[in-house]
C-alpha cells in the first residue's frame, strides 16, 4: 500500500513548536510513513533569522522567503507556526492557491478569519486543520467536530490557558495574591514577560471564539466574545470560594442559549464547585468539559501549551491531511450551517456571589434585597458580617441574566449605605 | 453541496442503543444531513421480536430477517448493535461483501477478531469504525487513531468498565464490603443481574484489547490480555489503600515495555494515588489516561454507557462514514504495522502492597525481608502491626516483575511464620 513518491512539507516558522515538528519528523519519520501510507519530507523550512543553529534541520532547507516557499508549487502541506494576522495569513492563502492543504496552530488568525480561510481553502478543495490552536496536545477540534458529529452540544465549559491556570492554582493552594502568584509564573517560565494576552483573557477569548464555532455549527468571531481578565481576583475571592465549597478558575464559557436559537462565547474568572471535574485541574494544565445532548458531560485533560505537546497536535493533524492527500479527498471543513446569531453578554444568564460593603445599620439588608427584587434577580443564599460599625454582604443570586445584574449593581452603588462593591464573581458548573 | 440521494442506514439490533439511534436520526435529521453532506435514511432495522412496539419507527422497517437487509446491496451504513460473536461477524462480513460500510458497538468481537474484520473491510475498501464499543460516549478511539497518530503512545490506563468503579467508588466513599456496594449497583440498575462480566475484568479486558491495539499499532487479542477481577477487594484493602495516600480501581493498563520491544494489556484492581486525575472519576464514569512521548498525558472522561451516550458514539462514527463514502475514500483502518508482541503478565513491572498475617515474634521481619531479596524484590517500606501475639505487615515493593513477585509470595506461603497472605495489590499511576 506504500507509495513512494514523498509527500512534501514546508514549516514556516522554526521555534519552540516548529523545532519539535521537525525533530520529531525526521526522528519518527518510519513511524509517521507507516501511519499516513507514504514518506513525509521536510522541503523547506522558513525562519527570519536563518544563521542560528537548528540542530538536525539541513541549512540548504532553510529560507527566509516564506512567500517563495509556498509558491513552489510542489508542497503538499504548509504547517504554519509563526502565529499573528500577518503575514500567516497571506501565506497560508497562498499556500491553498498554490496547491498545498495547511495545518495551523494560530489560534489569534482563526479566532479572527476561520470562516475566510475555511472558504479560501474549500474554493481550492484543500485541508485546513489546527488542533493545535486550542489546547495544545489535547484532542479537541477533532472530537468535537468528528466525534460529535451526531450529537448536540449545548456547553463548552474550559480551562483553555495554563499562564491564568498556575496562577489562579497557586493563589488558591498557598493563599498567595495576584501579583505574588504572578511573579512566581514568571519566574519558572509558565508567564511571559508581557503576560497581557494571558492574564487579560484575549488568548483564552480566541480559543473560545473558535470552540463556540465548531460546537455549534455557526460563525463566532473573536469581537463576539466578552472576554473579562483575571488580574482583579484577589485572596479574599478565594477566601469567598471557599466558603461555598468552590474554587476560582479563568473559564472560557461557550452557550447555546435555552431556547437554542442563539450563542453565547465568554471568557471571565468565576467560582466553579470543588466537586466539579474542572476544579481539580492543577498547574499549567488545560481541560475543556464539554455538555451535549446524547453523550452527557464529557471532559478532556491535558498540558495546553509547550512546544512538544503542541507539536504533538501538529502532527496528528499533518498525518490526517497527507492521508486526505493521497485518497483524494478533504475532511471535515467549517460547518456554519446553523448560522445561530451571537447573543450579548447581557443576555447570559448564570449565578452571581456579590461582596458588598456596607453601613452596619439595621434596614440595610431590606434596602439591598429591595434593589435585587426591583431588577428582577432572586436571591439565593445572603450573610452579613460587622466588623467596626462597618459590615459586608456576601449575596449570592439565583439564575439571573448579566443585564439584570449589571443593574442591580448600578443600582446599589447609588445606595448612602452601600460603600462599595468589592466583588462580582460568576458562579459557574453547577 | 447537498447531495439529495439520501445514504441508507440499515440497524441491525434496537434495544437501548440501538433505539436511542434511530431516535437521533430520526428528531436530528436535518442537522445530520447538513453536516454529513446529504441525507441519511433508516432503510431497515432488524429485530429478534418484532412484535414489540417502537415509537417512532414505522412498522415496515422492522424486519427479524438480519441477513436479507444486509443483503440488500443498497445499504450504505449497517449500524451493527447486537453484540456478541455470532451472528454479528457474519452480518458485519455479508455487508462488507454486499457494499456496505459498517459501525460497530461490538467490544467482544473486535477484541476477538478484530483484525480479521478489519482485512475483510479493507479487501470491500469500506470503513469499520467502532468508537462505542470502548467507554461509550467518550472520544477515545479517534484521538488514539487520528489526534495521536503522529505522536509514540507509551501508556493507557483506563477505568472503562462503569458498574465496577460504581462499586469501588461507593466502598471507597461508605466503607462499604463487595457484596453491599453489588447490591446497590444492582439495585441502581448499575449492574446486570449476572454481572460475571462487569465484576470478573472480561468486559474491561477486551476493552483493553481493543485499545492496546490502537496506541501500539499491533495486533492484541483478548487472550493476550492478564485479567483479574475485583470481587476479592475488600473493605481492608481501601483501608490500606487510604493509609498509603491511595484509592482503589479496577484499570484496564496497556504499556509499551521499557526496552520498546514489546507491549503488555491487563486488568486488575490497584492502587493510585489520590491526586492521580483518575483517583477522582466517580460512579459509574469511565475515564482513559494517556501517556505519550510529545503530548505528554492526556485523560478522557465521561459517561462510559447508556443508550444515548453510546449512541452518541454511534452517530459520530455514523457521520464520519457517510462523509467518507460521499467523498469516495475510506478513514484510517487497522494499523498493526509494529508487530510488537504481547508480553506475558510475568514481564509486567510494577510496584506491590502486600499484606502478611505473621507470628508475633523476633526475627520476621529479617525472614521476610531475606525472602524478597532473594528474589530480587526492593522493598520501599514495611510497617508492622501487632494483635493478639498475631501480627500483621505490610511491605510496599519498588518495581518488580510479576514473576520476581509471584516467586517471592509464593515463598512467604512457605514460611512457617507467614499464616497467611491477606491481600496482593499492584500500585500504578505514580
Amino acid at each position: 500500500m506504500m507509495r513512494t513518491r514523498p509527500l512534501k512539507v514546508a514549516l514556516l516558522g522554526c521555534g519552540v513548536v516548529g523545532s519539535e515538528v521537525a525533530r520529531i519528523m525526521t526522528t519518527h519519520a518510519a513511524d509517521l510513513a507507516a501511519r499516513i501510507g507514504a514518506p513525509v519530507e521536510l522541503a523547506g523550512v522558513a525562519v527570519r533569522r536563518p544563521d542560528k543553529v537548528r540542530e538536525g534541520i539541513p541549512a540548504e532547507l532553510i529560507t527566509t522567503d516564506a512567500t517563495a516557499l509556498v509558491k513552489r508549487g510542489d508542497i503538499d502541506v504548509v504547517v504554519e507556526l509563526i502565529g499573528g494576522i500577518e503575514p500567516a495569513r497571506s501565506l497560508i492563502t497562498t499556500a491553498f492557491e498554490h496547491g498545498a492543504s495547511v495545518v495551523s496552530a494560530n489560534k489569534a488568525l482563526l479566532a479572527q478569519d476561520g470562516a475566510g480561510l475555511h472558504a479560501i481553502a474549500e474554493e481550492q478543495n484543500k485541508d485546513l486543520y489546527y488542533e493545535a490552536a486550542v489546547a495544545g496536545a489535547i484532542p479537541l477540534i477533532r472530537p468535537l467536530r468528528e466525534s460529535l458529529a451526531g450529537d448536540k452540544v449545548n456547553r463548552v465549559l474550559g480551562i483553555v490557558n495554563g499562564t491564568t491556570n498556575f496562577i489562579l492554582d497557586k493563589m488558591d493552594s498557598t493563599g498567595a495574591g495576584y501579583q505574588e502568584a504572578l511573579d512566581e509564573a514568571s519566574a519558572l517560565g509558565y508567564a511571559e514577560a508581557d503576560p497581557t494576552a494571558d492574564v487579560e483573557g484575549f488568548d483564552a477569548a480566541a480559543k473560545a471564539a473558535i470552540l463556540a464555532g465548531i460546537a455549534f455549527h455557526t460563525r463566532v468571531r473573536l469581537d463576539d466574545v466578552y472576554r473579562e481578565g483575571m488580574t482583579e481576583v484577589t485572596a479574599a475571592d478565594f477566601a469567598s470560594a471557599k466558603g461555598m465549597g468552590c474554587t476560582i478558575k479563568l473559564l472560557a464559557i461557550c452557550e447555546r442559549a435555552a431556547d437554542g436559537g442563539s450563542v453565547t462565547a465568554r471568557v471571565h474568572p468565576a467560582m466553579i464547585p470543588l466537586a466539579h471535574p474542572l476544579a481539580s485541574v492543577r498547574g499549567a494544565y488545560n481541560a475543556v468539559f464539554v455538555e451535549s445532548d446524547a453523550a452527557g458531560q464529557l471532559m478532556f485533560y491535558g498540558p495546553g501549551a509547550g512546544g512538544a505537546p503542541t507539536a504533538s497536535a501538529v502532527l496528528g493533524d499533518l498525518v490526517a491531511v497527507c492521508r486526505n492527500r493521497i485518497s483524494g479527498a478533504t475532511g471535515p471543513g467549517a460547518s456554519a450551517y446553523t448560522q445561530l446569531p451571537v447573543s450579548p453578554m447581557g443576555e447570559v444568564v448564570t449565578r452571581y456571589h456579590i461582596s458588598l460593603d456596607v453601613a452596619d445599620k439595621p434596614g440595610v439588608l431590606a434596602q439591598v434585597a429591595t434593589v435585587f427584587a426591583e431588577h428582577g434577580v432572586s436571591i439565593d443564599t445572603v450573610r452579613q458580617q460587622g466588623k467596626d460599625g462597618e459590615a459586608s454582604l456576601v449575596v449570592v443570586t439565583h439564575h439571573a441574566s448579566d443585564a439584570s445584574l449589571n443593574g442591580t449593581v448600578e443600582a446599589l452603588r447609588n445606595l448612602d449605605t452601600v460603600r462599595g462593591v468589592a466583588s462580582i464573581m460568576r458562579v459557574e458548573g453547577e
